[in-house]
């Protein structure tokens, strides 16, 4: 049973993330792509300048790009979303009024409270928050959400925590360039350098988490009472976001009863998961970006470097920034969806 | 008044900087030089595969190398060392009974009750373990040590913030590859990767910290008791650690308390001391290693990014890791060993 | 039908890659890992360090590994060899002589007039010395070499030029950092630079082009009279050694007539070699390292940016350098030599 | 005796350069710096995003810049221009037809008959081309360039063995990421990469050479009958350019009358000039970007790696893109006009 969708934002770095993560996908078929206006009309190999070390695949690569208008797309199942956020805030909220169902990596209305922001391994139950924000907003489409891509990286290894009693964490990141855009850094500000700051990042991580961990009850949500605080670095690295969490924990566990938590942590039954959300090294010396960042297929987070600490533990944690952080996080939610009966 | 002053291991990286670093100094003449026994008797200019950006001072050029052994070494009134520490920990004793005093970059002892590990602007006041190391020891020299460049980095604005009631820090490094010696990465692990894990450098942040903030009281040292959990990366940059520290404060000082209070930090009066030990940045983009890490001729350490946790204050600090943490760290203790008589 | 293999220093770098590759070889079956003595009797897993992006398939990662000595290897039908020269040029020989057919990555023994050094598409009928060298050295095995990595990028594309009269060939080379094996490269020397020397490499595309363009009958070799002159240079790159060529030609074609005998280079039909052997962008911003070098699987040559000079043309070209230059080419003389019945 | 100047195009990424190597300068004293029309009006300091790893001086960054335009820029005697070349192509003439005098690294008019394309020790005497320049145009100032950094870096040793008749060259080029500009080059596109195509650089390297070596008889230029054969490439590096040149020479001089040519190619009395143009290392392994791009204050030129070759000679130069190749290019123009009585 095919599923028709569309892309929109499809000639940037996530853009052309999702066409690649797409290509051979069972159910989901691409049938729109949109750019910005001055590329209405191109064929998508020239409206988009390929940089993905796969090929464009053919079939995307003569299609015609369309502008990001309402009006301008036609009827189909699903639309992912990787406009800016600015633009995202005008149009998304339109085609949810007018009926689609956008499963969006813009980070414009994460933190909503009738929005779901999920994780399908953490928190799709959220999904119930459809229904209030239908109400509420008078709509017949829908807006999902998936974190920024350091969030992403982290909440998973929280939620394996929280049941030792998750109380407080500190968390830095070294950021991998490609979460900034194509040309988001340039090579004078990075080489044999590093930059301490990545705009609003840091807000993002410590109110992000709250909501993923949060409860949906009866259609509200209440956000976990975890205070984050998070310091966000660039490094030069390409793809593959690190980050040292420090997690206070409430009660007591030994290191491998945190291993288990970690390991058996559970996951789902949708096409683009991997068979286990969280892999853990033994190895104090991984994970390692370059290394690790392709582990299931971009799809897994995981984790190393555990020790025990006066009040809880520290370990390391890796994503993919553009797979697991952004496009097959979309992906992965428009599964969900589909798979939940919201498409 | 002249200091005639030897370098232990004088061909490595560290040891280049001695030598670059005392090039202009005004009292302290270097007498002798010291690496393997492969190295006797060659001249320095063939002995070190000279890397350093400024060119070797001829007159060094042209001395020639001794062994690093006791008998080889003629009288001086101060030895820097930066021997790889199994070998410092086998010669350093001999030399200090001997009759030498010894100012040492090396790891070995740091945090021998007797050996005071000093940070001249933090506590220099320890050197009165000198006396307790004579008698404990039976030694006519002295044996001095510096910390670890990840802990350098950091450790001067814990002091600054211990007037508010410093309890726990959390800190994650971003340390360059200098760090580790010229040859200790190699380009296949670090191009577009970072490394999470540095051998033994955690536990040095978290002992050497409590040590450098602890009391000399009567010739007996008390530990600080600050708790510190340490995470330690490597990332592609030449020179300059970076850190991320989150400081839990018992008092609740705003940010401008704090910012005055490291801006504030009272320098000391030695030829190589900045005048400001800290500097602080408004900008949260900075300090940035390239840009910053050779402020104060590398010996001034950079912070920034300061922001009002829950709990106290997160901030980023930076220090040039060769000079303000490793060569510079042991001549800035040569001068105050000068200055305070001991040599 | 199987064909049983054993690799020669497989613990390397290129040992690495051979593993990789031979990974799901339908024909050859690795039975026969060796190291030097330190590893012998460990497992595989254990004994490499293990830095390839794909796990260790799990039936090598149990084997156990030898010795690199005769006496230590088994009956087997092919061995490939990553030894260190040095290594590489007493053993070699004494396995031959004991019947056993190498095909060989190592640089010892390149230019010997009667060992083959060989790329399949261009001339493999230079297997025609092995019957010289039999004679000559009364060997009942054989030894066949692949060329330099820097060497093999270039020599398709002259080999596809020489129709046209190559008389003089002028070429610079931007290499990566992998050539030099793991720790070959420190991090300190390479970040935020270029090394303009590498080591031999400049005399081994001088004099090793010469041989694989040169002609072969009756059992005897004649080189090319082609005169290169290489500058060869390490640069901050993991994998994918770019170079720019300046040919001169006794003839005059037309650029078109250049990209059609580039593009037209024939093939071979072996199991590892890629459909064409020279892939032609229009594009004069690619061929790029890391957007290309992986093409027909690391097996296929990139050019690009030709240009007509006064006396011939002048292109860049590219090739993976530990796949296409290294194991993967060791590889494919492997199956020519199975091919052509030498196994 | 002071001379007033001014920067056009200040806060760019040359403009820097401009403003920190004119800060000691004995005779020319900065009175005006301008910048596009947004930054008109604001202090120098808020204009420019400082990147330069030296502070800005401070009487500098109280400078209120200036729009581009002729009749904003007050009387000065000197006016140095770092614009782009599309603006520089309609300002530059307007402001010589005012009567200023201009020294511009922009790269319009580089190649016009009557326009000095000069580098003060290789042909100075081309200054006698301004007599021409004011005839033709009717201008009461004079406009002078310099030549393209990758360009700046070889032709003074071209112009060292043109006593050997220089008939033909090959150069392939390894250019730091700052030519480009400040936001030239994106972290994608050069981490762990290389890229093989500067747009119009090999143009200009193939002709600009072909001017600066040529005669200017009478207020006539003639073209130097050198043929270059330019490979422009683009690496991870920072600042410094490596070329490798290969050079055919009609004469057959060896390696040691080389090695003299260049290193007694002489020097010019000027302020910015270093005392010797180019110094040549023994070392084949020198020089390297990040080692000697410094040299002489980063306006020395060096060679390494000389060998002979069947027709000539081949070897590696240097230079610091943006002091040798651009801001200090342009300044040593400017002390070279005012020596000559031209300011």
């Amino acid at each position: 049973m095919s599923v028709r969708v569309g892309i929109l934002g499809a000639t940037g770095a996530v853009g052309q993330r999702f066409v690649q993560l797409l290509e051979d996908h069972p159910t989901f078929e691409i049938v729109v792509l949109t750019a910005s206006p001055e590329s209405a009309g191109e064929r998508y190999r020239n409206a988009a300048k390929w940089r993905v070390d796969t090929p464009i695949p053919d079939e995307v690569a003569a299609m015609r790009v369309r502008e990001t208008a309402v009006d301008a797309i036609p009827d189909v199942d699903l639309l992912f979303s990787s406009l800016p956020s600015g633009v995202a805030a005008e149009i998304e909220p339109e085609l949810c009024r007018a009926g689609y169902v956008v499963s969006s990596n813009s980070s414009n209305e994460r933190m909503a409270a009738d929005v779901p922001l999920t994780i399908p391994e953490v928190n799709a139950d959220h999904l119930d928050l459809i229904d209030t924000q239908r109400e509420a907003r008078d709509w017949d489409g829908a807006l999902v959400k998936n974190p920024n891509c350091s969030t992403i990286t982290m909440v998973p290894t929280l939620a394996a925590l929280d049941e030792f009693g998750l109380s407080r964490v500190h968390v830095s990141t070294l950021q991998a360039v490609s979460g900034a855009g194509y040309s988001g850094v340039t090579s004078m500000e990075i080489l044999d350098n590093v930059l301490p700051h990545i705009g609003g990042e840091e807000e993002k991580m410590e109110t992000e988490s709250k909501k993923l961990l949060g409860d949906v009850t009866d259609g509200e949500l209440s956000l976990h009472d975890v205070e984050v605080a998070a310091s966000c670095n660039r490094v030069p690295s390409l793809d593959g976001h690190l980050e040292n969490v420090f997690a206070e924990l409430s009660e007591d566990p030994d290191a491998e009863e945190i291993h288990e938590a970690l390991t058996e942590f559970e996951g789902i039954d949708l096409r683009s998961a991997p068979e286990r959300p969280i892999h853990v090294f033994d190895d104090p010396e991984r994970p390692q970006p370059r290394l690790d960042r392709m582990r299931g297929k971009g799809m897994q987070i995981s984790a190393g470097g555990l020790r025990e600490t006066p009040d809880g533990v520290q370990y390391n944690c890796l994503a993919h920034n553009t797979i697991r952080g952004a496009a097959g996080a979309s992906i992965l939610n428009g599964e969900l969806l589909a798979n939940e009966g919201w498409v």
